[in-house]
């Protein structure tokens, strides 16, 4: 099974693309070398590098990633698994790791989950077709299990939540890499927040069903509160958005018991609570109801709403993230990697 | 120039990827049956094809796109070129975009612009490395003839707005295909309804300065405006951020004269200006006030916000968009193609 392939040079330089000879050729350097100038890896002479890049300019020459792909075994691709790039939350992290792997020579390659939670092996087949060198994926849209089966050199990466029970990727096998999220900091500071100021009846406002981000962050609240002799928290069943969060509250107010305090799985959530409050049930947010918010997102400091809400750093989530990329790609047969981030709270105008 | 390159099947089959061949075998085909099985826009028996998917599945085999591409002068590649993937009107796009086209079998390839929208030489050059099908483009980022030269085979499509003065994209020729965003409409029912509502001086909260789209909209806004015989607007200078436009509403009414209505150049620009107007200003909207935005994205129908707006419907947008991709791709040398596309109110709780 040792069959080749004959690729000629015409069809990879369509439309009289210049070569990389040419470029050597005018620049007086070898092929090597103008293949190491366009690597940001590789170490070459600064001026010679220059020359270099300025000539294959000259000569509008790049060279084909997909020809090289074949050749080096990297596609300089990173996949991002994501349910919905249009959640804020989602959206800002793309953004910013789209920005931080294109300054280390990568493009990030998008694929949509079903807003479900299963994704399917269809979508799997579909994604390893594309090759990527890297995979960014929420254990609670695909498994990892699942996911290491269908990629062939990609180690996945997984944004853990380790208080968590993780039950059916327990294992700690190089499957892949992890970027741990620690939240107890953030939520005790929340919940110790919402006490100093009298709250009493503490509700939580949930995310999806199945996520077990929501999970993870429903029983770190039950364990905080607990802790601190607080009862256990009414449960109002949203699923991250702002529609089903504003539905919840009304409900919550209307057919439960209420609250005087809520805290939301994510932050676009607690809008839609904030706004139920104020809007429909004509209630003070703070006065009479305190909020708080889980992710700080940009919008989180609009005056409309003003939230109080536990920081999950973006700045520091990215780059952490391009670190567990590059060390992958450096050591591709190392075990598991892992880097720790911590979670604090943003105090502003939603509770006090 | 015809140098051949060659490339091992084991190379592109690591770790004992199944090839072609193999599920040929098993599922008693033909090699091109197994390729056509794959490839959504082939002719294929249906059950030929679902036994193909089923034999794929269980020998755990998919196509390779990067080798494929080489053959097949296909990437399976959506370029979108976007200075800000997280501002929540691209994040819709993308979003949509992203399922549209993987129900087509492309994956979308995220390229950020910087934020002055100079894209330079070298960003291009590095998205032409990855060779993608299609570009989408947005005029105010990169110009038609300086993406053209960077691009081998892929035509970009631009989103237009065809009122406004393109002068230096002004030819006709294949260059690339356009998306029209027709204003008028919209920004016409937008004028009549505050003037309906008894608004006279009408100020305009613009966009980024050297932003196209906001170049556009400003110059319908005031055409509309001395056709219906108001004043010209006064304009508060924004940047299509939220916090631009908190600013510089305060500053139009403490440092300027006030307006009583606001058409801002987008709809988060408008949520700024209703938050200031309300929390900083102390004046009510609509009764002080009256504010319309433009583009309808998902959160306008946020009770804190509940904004009257001038809709570019996402669906519709997202279909043409997709249309002109596999248009181009069917008929790559084709003269360049249109579609056009149409504005209209959406009323909510901000004018009346």
């Amino acid at each position: 099974m040792n069959r080749r392939i004959v690729v000629t040079e015409s069809e990879q330089a369509p439309r009289g693309r210049a070569t990389a000879e040419m470029v050597a050729a005018r620049a007086k350097v070898s092929r090597v070398a103008v293949s190491r100038a366009f690597n940001p890896h590789t170490s070459l002479k600064p001026e010679k590098r220059e020359l270099i890049l300025k000539v294959a300019q000259e000569l509008n020459y790049t060279p084909d990633r997909a020809a090289r792909a074949l050749v080096s075994g990297r596609s300089h691709l990173v996949g991002v698994i994501v349910p919905d790039v249009c959640s804020h939350w989602e959206s800002q992290e793309i953004d910013a790791l789209t920005t931080a792997l294109q300054a280390e020579g990568f493009a990030t390659l998008l694929f949509k989950t079903r807003t479900d939670y299963s994704m399917d092996e269809q979508l799997l087949a579909y994604m390893r077709g594309f090759n990527p060198d890297s995979v960014i994926a929420f254990v609670e849209n695909v498994k990892p299990h699942t996911l290491a089966r269908f990629l062939d050199r990609a180690v996945p990466i997984y944004i853990h939540y380790p208080q968590a029970e993780l039950a059916d990727d327990a294992g700690d096998e190089p499957l892949h890499d992890r970027l741990n999220v620690l939240q107890r900091d953030g939520v005790e500071q929340a919940v110790a927040l919402l006490q100093g100021f009298g709250a009493k009846r503490i509700a939580y406002l949930s995310g999806a069903e199945k996520s077990r981000a929501n999970g993870a962050r429903e029983r770190m609240l039950r364990q905080v509160m607990a802790e601190r002799g607080l009862a256990p928290p009414v449960v109002a069943g949203g699923d991250f958005s702002y529609d089903a969060a504003y539905q919840a509250t009304i409900d919550l107010f209307r057919v439960g018991e209420g609250a005087d305090a809520i805290f939301a799985a994510n932050d676009v959530g607690a809008f839609g609570v904030i706004d139920a409050l104020r809007h429909e049930l004509k209630l003070r947010v703070p006065e009479d109801v305190k909020v708080i918010g889980f992710d700080d997102i940009a919008q989180s400091h609009w005056k409309s709403y003003n939230l109080t809400t536990v920081k999950f750093d973006l700045d520091e989530r990215v780059r952490a993230l391009v670190r567990l990329i590059l060390r992958r790609l450096t050591t591709p047969d190392a075990p598991g990697f892992q880097e720790t981030l911590n979670t604090r709270l943003v105090v502003r105008g939603t509770v006090g």
